[in-house]
């Protein structure tokens, strides 16, 4: 008793061809024509694409942020993933000072065991290196939690020093995860934050002022530069900037191994959505996020790095707090802001509507950089991140013929703003598999119980 | 009535998995289990590797040199790629002073046709630019020669100015083609190699020395500017130094949009096989092709790039003279020495031995760079080039069990030498198929007739 | 019987300082204070700045182009170069097809001898290269012609091809020469021609247009990796674009040593000055030189080249034709209108008044840049270029007190027209001595007879 | 009654001239010939280069490093200065942890003030920011003091973060001071250390790989993008790497104002000195400074620094501690060796030898590097740096007919050995003059009395 899709065009990271697939269980079974057999369910999906449920990178669910907590949780989270067409999140742990790594683990653990919708895993943030938090990174590992993360901002809280990145890239290549990087040096930004608020600049106008480019670019390269001395491959998440890009693509000239993850932010939107210098409106912190939005030859530039495959994956830095009451916290000082802005739900559609329907990628590109790639570098593949015989059946119906307007008003997420708001979206998910499991059916969210499983990732 | 191969491991530029898969015809027609149906055929490649026909970008059968002739003809040739793994050759019609492309193409059909083993392209060498080339571009295509090749290098005889590159850019621009480049800057040789006469420096080892790695450089960095002054994509045939690797790099950086193919022989091949400089050996000879041998550091510097994916083909410029007569018309003058070497027969089990088994390249990679790549790019996607529900029946069962010692005593190829004698092979193609017709079983190559096809290819 | 300047600030490349200076015959004798000797004239120079005599790299006085000769001679230049605070001129002898370097040498005397208001030498341009030139250059060296200039622009009349790029390189190693070069890539420039003008675009806005920035850049690119083959230093003339400039940095980086100059007019003018797609003036014929005005950020570009001190020195390209009949004889074609424009008069004053008084660059930089540096690169140091005890007493004394604004009403130079109609100039040169002749006395031109000797240079 | 040095040729950074010079008090009055007045002595200076005084950016005299204090006090190190043709010496002032720069100052002209035998001046480096560092920086700065140092290295010690870097960049803007560098990454120096000594790898061998020339890059490429943030220029001491250099250079490309000095022991001496890893000689000691001494290809990348203008200057770090009883504290454990060798002494000298007449720059480079640029740079030009009427007649005779072998046996430095022991030197001084007084009469150090003057320094 299978499940037969029909009709469709199967798109993964290297092909595009019309046929059947045919589920069986949790797996993908068979591909081909007459799939059909006793008791199987078929299901038409012609003049639609079937792609491999997409994989978000970044997420930050249920996050505190000093007293305040995430609008999305892991249940309202996971159920906005599947209805924009991603079968898997990648969400951080992330250790509090003075704690271990297995704490920080256990309560995550806790935030979203029993409640997700979709397959999940974790990346550890790593904030308070002490004597154990080597051996620590081992017993990560063995607990499928097989890649990391560095803050270089966030001085005092998250940030941690270039010994720490040291020794920790130098164990993550004894163990073969790998690292995940938030590049911005904390250390300016620290003293252009103080410097603005010593001259009253406190309008969330002033959030990219503090942060520019060029403390984006520098951590990159300072980040490259360590991991060509320990030689070991690192991953950049949410790269932002041209300059950044170019940095690293000096870097892999040297030979240096390096990943980088852009979202849909910096390569649609710009810092006019932060408002005039001298305006009174508050509308500017939907879009207080870290690394800010920059400007449109950074977008035009990254669109580049996507179109040509330097920049790797589309993660979305998920991180939902209310414009009412949780952003208005920073009214009148926007370092006071909660940093961060929705967008899992609108990942997919944003990349079909502006990256394949503009021409700027193919639509295996598209699987690539939403899923495959994902999948290959945190330890997925081929159980997720491709159609193929064997591999999960995490199957995404995209229906073409579809368009719609991006809004608050018709959002899955839980978070009463998006910073997509008006935007057009072609396509969407009319049928959604988990691992065999529908999960939409028809355009709609088949809510029955929270079904998604913690992954427990290999290493590289 | 169909081929069913049962229990190997499939392999393409992106997916490993086990499964069968069933050919009906001329084609792929499903993958997964238990396919088989009344009056298959059934197969076991159990233990082995279920590959894409490789696609080899560059071949020259049937040329002439002056008055020699290659020792492999299409014939010959074709039957080598087969037994090498490669189900496709695109080979490189020329134009000769005073010659239309048509004229040139029709001689080239007449070589080709009816005698080919494996599928075949072609590729037209434009030398002799005039007023009707322009329009001659649009008949090639239009005749499925959808590639072109310039040379700068030859000055004299194949060589063009930059004017007709700029046009000649400009036209494939306008229609969609792409044009591959041999990248050398013939001026600067002809007075090396005018020099090193004078100096009664004639023998084989002076061949390198009047070809240095700057003469590679210096063209590449020069067709890249004129490549972003029509802003069109370039494609660089077979790549031999570091250097023009990086000035690649750099133009990729800038927005260039390039594709470099390299030779198994600048991967692992070096200088020291001219021999040293006082030395009476002609042994050389063998290794006398243009560009030449390069440095362990080029060799390098090239896996590096495979590696990473910034080199996208490799190909082989299989440009087979005999040692004996052939090479020897160049005893006295190294000037002399018809230029190539054979290879055909041995790109995928080099790429294999010294790429996959060596760690420097995964299976997905090998078939990327071998097949799939080709096939993107010139036009032959997804007839050829992977492994999915629709394609041609191009199928290479591929058995790591083996290994042998290559040498010009065991190969399918015409002619008296290889350039990898004694080199190790791991790996062989126990069974293929072309467009579904076994050519060769039990590691026999069927022989009864030639039954491969022009391929009319499609523009980009 | 000397002369004392008695008062002023001495400025060179290096020092700057109040004190008297004396002269005595040609040369330089005495620095410092309490100089006067019994029958000495003493010149009071208090206020103004005593600089050494500029040196203008590049000028063409009676030049022909077609059949169309400069308006300006190697008389009228030459003063008009007295008048600007220039003592040396630089011009350009060119052998015409068919002719030796040495005929090409004699006409450039005759053309000159006897007809000089200051001081000048021959670099000689080469642009058909035969079994003889190799000879002849050595001969030309020994007449005191010690630089030579290939042109990379200028198809089938002046340019040549990278062959004859790498054996005059060769043979200037050997000589100790230099060779300066004309960076544009003149094949392309012929199909951007013949483009515009197929498609009836035949107005100067058109000029700039066919000849855009990367075919500068690739030119000196391509230079640059010949001369790296060589290792030999070049010298780049006219150098117009940021791109050009930063290829010259990159090579710097690799080990290559080359020398730029600049113009003013590639400064201060951009190609706004080419008027209007639409527009029927023939204005921009004005500005029809080769290469041609660029655009705002070029100018930048170069500025800060000027200031770093990587752009070594500046020249005029002085090559001045009436805009009235000369100019006019492109006004259907504007290939067809004679490329130049003059300003040998007014160099000075405007790296004095944009350079030194906008703080682009100090009054030492200025005399490095318009003086100094190119008698040391040009054979000519410390005879020329500075005033130090020894040196010829080639003097200028540079009123800073003095505003006036640049007009073809005003100049000395034999042409209608001046690009900086309207542009300010501050200070001017008050009093002026070449080897001890006064030549310029209280702001007028002593014009007595024509006293500018022949310099017979050094290699270096 | 002044003195007349006859018969000599003058050097300048620009000129090279034979000319007599005249001093009177403490001034050059008169370049030229016959300057001889009633009362003057003169000294005949035939065959000698006439060179301005040196100036040595970089000194470390009377130095604590934990309770063991430098071997050379001002005295001394004054005293060798002179004997090297230095007649300014610029040394380091250093905030302790909780000290003001006015005490630190304060301390530093207690240990100097009346022990110096040439002219001194100070940089002020600043290891403890606190709020009332800004203001003190102007009071440096009105103390003469106006340049100030940055440690990028020594961890816990001297090291500041990013933050310091800067807020002291900015102020030093405004100030229109300029801030020097130590560029090493002092959190990753530490790792590296511990690492090295966890495995008990403690010898002198072990210090340079503790050290990698990437540490420096990396510091010195993260300088550079925070000055780029600031716009300011920044001064980068003993430059020792070729990937430094290099960084430079793209930094300078971008725009970057960087002045770079490098020290003789970079130049001349390579990471053999450190010994074998199995070696029981503590003979490394003697060379560990920080940074290590490097590989021989950067000894070359920074001879073509020094050669193409790109390195501005010539310190030499001089720290002299004796081998006996000094570095011995370091037996069993290299990070112990006290850091830092002595070298004030012999700069000219090895410039000269290994500079000047292995041709690898000019005289004027010569001068321009060991004294022009430093003078320049540090706000003491035309005071000091140059030979011009009205300077400081800070003179120093070059014999260039003598040669020696350096040795400890024959140095005034007042320590026990030598790290050039053994090399030879070329030329030396002869006489030399401070503002006009005979320090060195026919090779003797006239030792009456330290008559150095503290050198107050203006602003940029």
């Amino acid at each position: 008793m299978g499940i037969v899709l029909e009709g469709g065009k199967i798109v993964t990271a290297v092909d595009s061809y019309c046929s059947d697939v045919r589920i069986e269980g949790e797996k993908v079974v068979s591909i081909g024509k007459s799939l059909k057999r006793p008791g199987d369910e078929v299901i038409s999906v012609e003049g639609c694409y079937v792609l491999p449920g997409g994989i978000d990178t970044h997420t930050h669910f249920d996050l505190e942020s000093g007293s305040i907590v995430t609008a999305d949780n892991f249940g309202t989270g996971t159920k906005a993933a599947l209805v924009g067409g991603t079968t898997t999140i990648l969400d951080y742990a992330t250790q509090n000072k003075g704690e271990t790594l297995k704490e920080a683990l256990k309560k995550q653990h806790k935030k979203s065991d029993g409640l997700c919708y979709c397959d999940y895993g974790f990346h550890m943030g790593i904030t308070d290196w002490n004597d154990e938090t080597c051996y620590e990174m081992k017993d990560m590992i063995e607990e499928g939690v097989t890649s990391f993360k560095l803050y270089m901002a966030y001085k005092n809280t998250l940030q941690v020093d270039d010994g720490v990145i040291f020794k920790a890239l130098k164990r993550s290549k004894e163990l073969k995860g790998i690292i995940t990087f938030h590049c911005e040096n904390g250390d300016i930004i620290e003293e252009l934050i103080n410097e603005a608020k010593s001259k009253g600049n406190k309008s969330p106008y002033y959030h990219p002022l503090t942060r520019p480019a060029q403390v984006e670019k520098e951590a990159i390269v300072r980040l490259l530069n360590i991991a060509e001395i320990v030689d070991v491959p690192v991953y950049i998440v949410h790269l932002s900037t041209r300059e950044g890009l170019l940095s690293i693509l000096d870097a892999k000239k040297r030979g240096i191994k390096v990943y980088a993850e852009t979202c849909p932010q910096y390569l649609l939107l710009d810092d006019s959505f932060y408002g005039d210098k001298d305006s009174n409106s508050f509308e500017g912190a939907k879009y207080v996020m870290s690394p800010p939005l920059r400007k449109a030859y950074d977008n035009d530039a990254l669109w580049k790095g996507v179109s040509s495959g330097e920049i790797m994956t589309i993660g979305t830095d998920h991180c939902s707090f209310n414009y009412k009451e949780q952003k208005e916290v920073g009214r009148d000082d926007f370092s006071k802001i909660p940093n961060g802005a929705p967008g899992v739900e609108h990942r997919i559609g944003l990349m079909y509507t502006y990256g394949v329907l503009k021409n700027r990628i193919s639509m295996n590109e598209m699987v690539a950089l939403t899923s495959t790639n994902a999948a290959k570098l945190f330890g997925l593949f081929p159980q997720k991140g491709t159609i193929a015989v064997g591999s999960d059946a995490d199957i995404v119906v995209w229906s073409p013929d579809f368009s719609t307007s991006i809004s608050a008003k018709n959002q899955m997420q839980n978070v009463d703003y998006t910073p997509y708001e008006g935007f057009e979206q072609h396509g969407r998910v009319i049928h959604a598999f988990l691992r065999g499991n529908k999960v939409i059916y028809s355009g709609k969210l088949i809510e029955d119980k929270p079904i998604g499983k913690y992954l427990h990732r290999k290493t590289r």
